[in-house]
Parts: structure tokens; sequence; C-alpha cells
């Protein structure tokens, strides 16, 4: 495992860049409505394309030696097999549908893993300002300041975010609204706001106290978010309630208080 | 109908209670965190009467012959009948869930209606400090900004925003979670947000192309909203397809290109 001093280090070159690839997404965010609907799509792709080229180019010039994961990439190459080495794993633009409609949950999210375990993660709204920021053992941060999870410890009092994902197929579908279904009898309501990064950052500064969703995009969801999570005090597990797998594209956040009973419901709603 | 001056001052004297309204929303927004949640529901009582009392009491002092309508007035004194006489309608603080959490999509809602037709409106969410303004005929803005609705004409590319609500019984739910189930094999994705007035003003300023709600509670969540929809190009109509009626607690809203296939989508989906 890497000294402090160096997760410090990653911490603040990767707040850097994200800083930067936060500027291109804001330009872009609010040009997308003068642009007809063909050129945004356009826009999407070069915003995305151009903040991954910008925070790997940083990142690889700071830390040669390290592994790199991104939607792009992995999209262009394969699947990229996560290994024990310092891997950074980026989603330079998480939220495209809601950039693409100037709904402003969008971000940066960027992790990095040491033997396979998220330990230094940075999520960027720069829509909202808002930057969540975490390094293994010494707490969670928004805009510098402490975050922990909610303190509510029932169902009932809870709030709940998930998303519909993007499968269309009706056996996706109904599984997706009938477990919805089967939660809203027992929180006390849901959410949906389009980036499972901010998601996850939500549940981090107490927000919201439930968040779960199945099908994400791969690990550059939830990367960052994932030590976020924990070290603002929250509890990160599959759905099923058995233990987080990065590369499973599922995933459940909680405060510890309300953990159980939120398995319970989850597998009741399947 | 009252003259363009009147209109004028009638929403040059709406938005400087809002924001008066706003900053008491916004300290108790970031309290909410640092009490008990007994303390909270306190809080959000305390805030929401504060509010109505500094609303009315505003508006009374500037124009003491109109007539008043809010949820808690109307809450103590039994559903207000709503007259031909210029009459504000109010919600004091929209999204009282999300307040509760600390989840931003909070705003005050002010609305006055002239021979029972919406004319003008005001929606300030204090926390991510947007200001949501309209006369009727004279545009809509935000932040002084001209706003318009969304141009996506078929639904397959559009984002529609609804919410679950607040009745839990199996038949409503059902309903809800069956209308979601058959409109997402049609629209982009979903997203909720636990406002119905910031639903309005997110199809106002063309962040989401469709909204609906069903079973609200009552005019003051949608008497600015409608103002502000229309003024930015957009249209109001009942889920049905039949005209929309401010009593009915239900309201749809998109731009006029997606209108037809919205209404259809939706009676499908009953």
């Amino acid at each position: 495992m890497a000294g402090n001093d160096s997760l410090n280090e990653f911490l603040t070159v990767a707040v850097d860049v994200a800083k930067q690839a936060g500027e291109v997404i804001r330009e872009g965010f609010y040009k997308t409505k003068n642009v007809e609907h063909k050129g945004t799509v356009d826009l999407v792709t070069e915003t995305d394309k151009a903040c991954e080229d910008l925070i790997f180019d940083h990142l690889k010039q700071h830390f040669p030696g390290h592994k790199f994961i991104g939607e792009e990439t992995t999209a262009a190459h394969g699947v990229s097999q996560l290994t024990d080495e310092p891997t950074w794993i980026v989603d330079p633009l998480d939220g495209t549908t809601n950039f693409v409609h100037g709904f402003p949950f969008v971000c940066v999210s960027i992790g990095l893993t040491i033997k396979k375990v998220p330990v230094v993660g940075v999520v960027y709204n720069p829509i909202m300002n808002e930057l969540f920021t975490a390094i293994d053992g010494k707490g969670a941060f928004l805009n510098g300041n402490p975050i922990k999870v909610s303190s509510h410890s029932e169902l009932v009092t809870c709030l709940l975010t998930t998303e519909a994902g993007t499968k269309r197929d009706k056996a996706t579908l109904d599984a997706t609204t009938n477990r919805i279904n089967s939660l809203l009898y027992k929180v006390r309501s849901i959410r949906m706001e389009g980036s499972c990064a901010l998601g996850l950052c939500g549940v981090a500064c107490g927000r919201i106290d439930l968040f779960y969703e199945l099908g994400f995009g791969g690990p550059w969801d939830v990367a960052a978010g994932v030590v976020i999570v924990k070290e603002a005090g929250g509890v990160i597990f599959d759905p099923s309630g058995s233990d987080f797998d990065i590369t499973a594209q599922r995933i459940a956040a909680s405060n510890p208080l309300v953990k159980e009973a939120f398995i319970e419901a989850l597998q009741q709603s399947a």
C-alpha cells in the first residue's frame, strides 16, 4: 500500500485535473442549448473524449508507472483487466444524458485502486461547483468540509436514489419498476438524478440515505464514489447483500444503521 | 385584466419576498444536518410557516385588496375557493422532503391568478440560486435571462420527470410504477427530483422535455410554474389530454412539438 504522502499527492494531482476537465464540461454544458440535436450528440462525444485525454495525459505525466482504465479506452480496446498495480479508473463525464439536456447532475469521476481496493476518490460536479474527495483512512470532504452519511435508522424515513438504466427489454424494465414498486412501500420517497457517481456522493454527504444501481456502465462509475462513501462512514455492498465487486456492475450504498433493513428490502423486491 | 404596469409591480414585489423567504429556507437547509430527526421535522414546519407568514404579510401590505391561497392557510381553514379576483397562490416551501434531507431541489413558489388564470409566476431555488420568473405575454426568465422549452420533437430523445407522490396504497403505487414502466419504453430516461414547481421550471428552461404529476398537494404547487412554462413556449394540459384545471391536482407539461405523442403515451400508460 502506498504511504500517506503518496496518497496525498495522488489526490492533489487528481483534483487538479478534475477541475480542468470540469471547465471543459461546463463550457459544453452551456453550449448544448445552442446546437441542433445531431450537434449535441457530437458535442457529448467530443467533450467526453477531450476530458478523458486531458485526464489521462495529466495523470500519465505525473505517474508514468500507473495503469489506467477509462470508459472510452475500454470501449476501444476491450475490457481492461484490473490488477494489483496502482490503477486510475476514470469516467470523464458521468451523466451524459443530463449533459445533453442541461440537467445539472453531471460530473468527472476519478478513482485510484491499489491492490484492487479504491483508495483515492474525486468526484467533481462543475455545474453545481461541488467537489467530493476522499483518501482511504483520511475522511471524506465536500469542497474541503468534512462530510458524513445520514443517521436515519429506519427505512420509513429514508430517501432512496436509483436509476432506470439504459436497457429497454421487457425483462429488465419489469424488474426495474417492480423493484421500485416494492421499495416505495418501505422508504419515504425516491429520487432519480441520472449519475451513479453523484448518487454515491449523495449518500456520502447524507442528502440521500439509500442508493442502488444494477447494470451501470463499468467500474469507472463507482471507483471514486466507493472511497468517498466509506470515508464518510457509509457502507458499500452488492444489492444481494454479498460483498461489493467493483467489476460486477451492481452496487448498493447506505449508512451502516439501515444496511440490514435495506438488504432485506432489496431481497424482497427481486 | 390588470395592465402591464400592475403586472410588473406584482412581479417585482413577489420576487422581493421570494428572495427573503429563500434566505429563511437556505438557513434552515444547512441546519437540518445538525439537528436530531424530531428537530428536523419541527424545523420544516417552522420554516414552512415562517416563510408563508413572511410572504403573505409582505403581499398583503402591498396589495391589501387581493385574495390569498396558501398550503398552510388552506390546511388550517379548509380549501379556499378560487375566484376571479387577483389571488396570490403560494407554496412557501416546495420540496419539503428534499429540505429535510438536504437534497438541493427546494423552492418558494408564488403565483398570481386573475380571473382564475395564472398571470405572474415566481419560483426561487435558494440553494442552487435559480430564480424563474414570468409575466403573462412577456416571456420567461431564469436569473434574468430569457428561457425557452426544448426543441425535441420525438419522445425517444426526451427526458421525462415525474414524482412518486406520497400515497402508499396498492392501487396508487401500482398505477404509478405501471405508468413509469410503460413510458420508459418510449422516452430516453426518467428523473425524479421531488419538487413539482421545479419540475415545471425544468420543462420551461429545456432541461427536461416532459413532466407530469398526479395527486400533488394543490394549486400552490403549480400556479407559478404554469405561467413560466407557457411563457417559455411550452404547453400545460391534463395528463388525460383534456384542458388543465388548476384545482384538479393533475398536470402535464411539454414543448408543443411532442405534446400529442406525450398525451398518447400517457393514455396508453393508464
